[in-house]
C-alpha cells in the first residue's frame, strides 16, 4: 500500500531533505520513525530535496508498506517517534500511480522578509531583515519571472537538471504580518532557483543591480546573488 | 546621564527578566554588555519582570552612566556585546524624573494561540496550540476583564503588589496572520495574571468552565488555570 504523507520542519535543525553522513536529514528521521512506527525498513520519496536551513509547511511525500497498515494512524503513530521540530499533518492512502516528485504539478515556495535597522531575535533563522530596500521595485520586477521561461542563469551548479526550462505561475510580493513574503509558484524549480531570484529581486529593489540585469540574466550568464536558505519554505505542492 | 532602551528578545534563552544564580536572565546580560561598552557597572531597571519563556518585543528598560557616552552609539554598541536572542532597537537620552517602572502609564501584552490537530514545529515555544477551543466566546469573554477590577483571583503567589487593583483598557483578540492573538493592555500587571487571564478564556472557549466562572473569579477565589509562558509577549509599554 502507498501513503502520502504532508509535513511541516523546522529546516534549522536538519542537513536538509538528502540523508548525508552522520547529520540528521528529514527523510533519514522520516525512515527511522517509520521503521519503528511499522517494522519495515520503508523508503520516503519526497516531492523533492530542500537545503540545509530551508523550512517546509507543506512538504509531501510518499512511500510504500508491505503489510497493511491503518492509515488513521500514520499520522499520530509517526509523530509520536517524530523530533518536535518535525510532524506529520495529514496521511492518506494513493494508488500505485502517485509519486511525490514524478506526479508534481506544481509548487509554491514562500521568502520571508522584513525591513529594520536591528535584527529581531524572534525572526533568526525564520526571516532575512533587509535594509535599504524599495520593495515596491521588488514587487514590479518580480512579475519579469512569470512565464515559460530558460531559468539556467537562477541555477546553481550541482543540478541533474534534463532541462532548465520551467513554467513559473505566480511570482508575487505579499505584506502580511508586518513583513514581506514573496510567494513564487511554478511546475517546477532548478537547484536553488528561489534563492537566487529572490538574491537578485533584493539587489534591485536595494539599488545595487539595474532592472535591466534581470533581463540580462534571461539571455545568458549566471546570477551570483544569492539570498539565505533560512528565510525560504516549501509552501505547498499541487497534484 | 540616564538612557532609556527599547528590547526585544527570545524568552525561550533566558531563565526571564531578572538575575538568578548561575542562570542567564535578561537583566544579567544586559549588564554584562553594558560593563564592556562602557566600563562602567550599570544596574538595568526593567518596565517589569518578565518570567522564563516569556519574549518580548517592546520591553523598556533604563540605566545610568555616570560618564558622558554618546547615545548614538548605544544601540550598535550594546548589540555588538549582546547575544542574538537579544537585541536593543532604540535608545534615548532621558531625564532623572524617568523611571522604566514607576513610570509606567500603560502594558500591552500580546498571547499568540492556533487552531490545529497537530504542533506546527515552526511555532515550537512561540504559540500555543489549542484543540476543540470556539475563539468566538474567547472574544466574547474577553470583554469581562476590561475596566478598574480587583484581579487578585488572577495572580500567583510570590507577589508583592500593594493592591490588587488594576484598570484594563483592552481585552482584544485579533485573527492575524493565520492565528489567534489575544492583546490586552492595562496600567499594570499582577504576577502572572495575563496567563491566568489566558487560561481561563480558553477553559471557557473549551467548555470546561461555564462563563460564570469569571464573574465568580472576581467575587472571589483563585483561578487554577493558567496558559504556558512561551506564547506570551510583552508588547509595548507607554510613558
Amino acid at each position: 500500500m502507498r501513503i502520502k504523507i504532508t509535513l511541516m520542519y523546522d529546516g534549522s535543525d536538519f542537513c536538509g531533505w538528502q540523508s548525508q553522513k552522520n547529520l540528521d536529514s528529514v527523510q533519514t528521521v522520516l525512515e527511522t520513525a517509520l521503521k519503528k512506527l511499522t517494522g519495515e525498513e520503508v523508503k520516503v520519496v519526497g516531492s523533492g530535496r530542500t537545503d540545509a536551513g530551508v523550512h517546509a509547511v507543506g512538504q509531501t511525500a510518499h512511500f510504500d508498506l508491505t503489510k497493511q497498515f491503518p492509515v488513521r494512524k500514520i499520522v499520530t503513530g509517526m509523530n509520536f517517534y517524530l523530533p518536535p521540530s518535525i510532524r506529520v499533518s495529514s496521511a492518506e492512502e494513493v494508488g500505485e500511480s502517485f509519486h511525490a516528485r514524478k506526479s508534481v504539478v506544481r509548487k509554491t515556495y514562500m521568502y520571508r522578509m522584513y525591513l529594520a535597522d536591528v535584527d529581531n531575535p524572534l525572526k533568526n533563522l525564520r526571516a532575512l531583515r533587509v535594509e535599504n530596500a524599495d520593495m515596491r521595485i521588488f514587487r514590479e520586477n518580480a512579475a519579469k519571472f512569470i512565464g515559460e521561461k530558460d531559468f539556467s542563469a537562477f541555477m546553481s551548479s550541482g543540478s541533474s537538471a534534463k532541462t532548465t526550462v520551467r513554467t513559473v505561475y505566480e511570482a508575487t510580493l505579499r505584506e502580511e504580518d508586518g513583513e514581506w513574503r514573496f510567494y513564487i509558484s511554478a511546475n517546477g524549480f532548478l537547484y536553488n532557483m528561489v534563492r537566487k531570484i529572490v538574491g537578485v529581486l533584493l539587489a534591485v529593489a536595494q539599488g545595487k543591480r539595474d532592472a535591466s540585469y534581470i533581463d540580462e540574466l534571461f539571455s545568458g550568464g549566471k546570477a551570483k546573488e544569492i539570498a539565505p536558505p533560512y528565510a525560504l519554505y516549501l509552501h505547498h505542492v499541487e497534484y
